[in-house]
């Protein structure tokens, strides 16, 4: 589709003086996905990879758990101004049997919980949500391997490049070998492909993973991560307290401010082998 | 409420070893917004501010475009597991007359297109539910000033020296003092809060200001601006294709990469006054 990256022109102006020229901008276009012809979600995305991204949607919404469970993936027609198919509309179709998933407002996770709205519900709405709570998981990572993380990360990182523009999520094996990397102008979008990827190629539950965001760790990224059992989620940024306390209560480890050769470890640190970082 | 900033253990990892400290991280809890008592949203935000948040959301999403039109804020009972209330629960009562908003995924913006889901779409649905577009606005900043906004955002960031983990809003005038400077883990709602405290200021219209961002510069966030009349955005990071098209058909001025000494100015140069910077 060629649409990951755009040429605009821009002004640069500079202590030196300003100039005129042309700028690489990364792509972002809506993405409607539909359940069984309905409208599920719009999501301002990067175009590509959009089959993986409606999977690990899916996957970390609770709707499925396994690839079987989707049947067939397609875009619609949709045309554009130009009258061309502008692949931003992707219908799936789930196996019989496997429930749609609830679109109203009162799914959000506090409606399962006794209390009102609050961190306690949200965490317990994961909880009772997730197949593969990563628990138990024997991974163990020495600090060498993740500091060397953020580096392989950026190198697989093609569109930020040009960009400036992207985040990026990857999975990585204990060794830090690269599994697979994905980059999107939303954080979200970035995490959704790379575990829908996972799905695909029926490797969750990620045991042994390691998944690595380029930005901060939120309540919903450690939601993704739990929802896919990752047992260790590494952010170059700050996280949020609610993050923490959703991978305290998974058993998964949290990495933050992974950076130069530093790194915080909020939870889970019995799998974090420390080494004299090179 | 004092939950602004939350204290965890974390394990320090860095080439002189290893140790573990308290750690002060930014809190993240949902808000349930309500309208007339029905639940309209859930967000995981930074506690404090809610009002100006719903007031911001609520203008942002076309529902109101002026104070009077909503006429009461108040946190329902939502008791934690503790039994007191979590004030994470704000109904909001719009006044006789104000439609409320469609919560259906159709709202969004391409069912008012005669094409499907694209970009063009998008930026027609701006254009279509916008009362404030920018273009016209005769705001005049000179680049030195621009130059100076990220420090001076940075030093009204409270809680971003504690945590380094929160995205930051402000509003600043065309001399570059700042009106309002808003907090939150939550970019759009850093935002939110900020063109929240414009409206209930009456000050909506935003003619004459310049809203800065501290991250990346999204659709959402320049369509955010459209709606409250904002002349021109300025972010520290890169803008998507999709912004800077949106910035160009509502006449806004879309400055991107706004740090040290140079900026890449995007659409509406002509607001801006190159000068030397300092």
């Amino acid at each position: 589709m060629g649409r990951v990256t755009v040429r605009r022109p821009v002004l640069r102006v500079a202590a030196d003086g300003s100039r005129t020229r042309p700028d690489t901008l990364a792509a972002e276009e809506p993405l409607e996905i539909r359940v069984d012809g309905s409208p599920l979600t719009v999501t301002m995305r990067t175009p590509g990879h959009d089959v993986e991204l409606a999977h690990g949607f899916l996957l970390t919404e609770g709707v499925i758990h396994d690839r079987a469970q989707l049947v067939t993936a397609r875009y619609c027609d949709s045309p554009g101004p130009d009258g061309r198919n502008t692949y931003n509309v992707l219908d799936v179709r789930l196996a019989p049997g496997v429930e749609p998933p609830d679109t109203s407002v009162e799914r959000n996770f506090y409606t399962t919980s006794s209390c009102g709205v609050c961190g306690k519900a949200a965490l317990d709405s994961v909880r009772l949500t997730t197949r593969h709570s990563p628990a138990g998981d024997p991974l163990s990572v020495d600090t060498t391997t993740l500091a060397g993380l953020p580096d392989r990360l950026r190198a697989a990182q093609r569109v930020f490049d040009s960009t400036g523009g992207l985040h990026a999520a990857g999975l990585f094996d204990s060794a830090g070998e690269p599994l697979v990397v994905r980059e999107d102008v939303g954080r979200h979008n970035a995490v959704d492909k790379v575990l829908g990827w996972a799905l695909l190629a029926q490797r969750v539950p990620l045991a042994g993973c390691v998944l690595m965001v380029s930005g901060r760790a939120s309540f919903e990224l450690v939601q993704k991560a739990a929802m896919a059992g990752v047992p260790l989620l590494a952010a170059v940024s700050a996280p949020s307290s609610l993050a923490v306390d959703l991978a305290a209560e998974q058993g998964m480890t949290l990495v933050g401010f992974l950076r130069g050769r530093s790194m915080n470890v909020y939870t889970g640190a019995e799998r974090i082998v420390t080494k004299d970082i090179a």
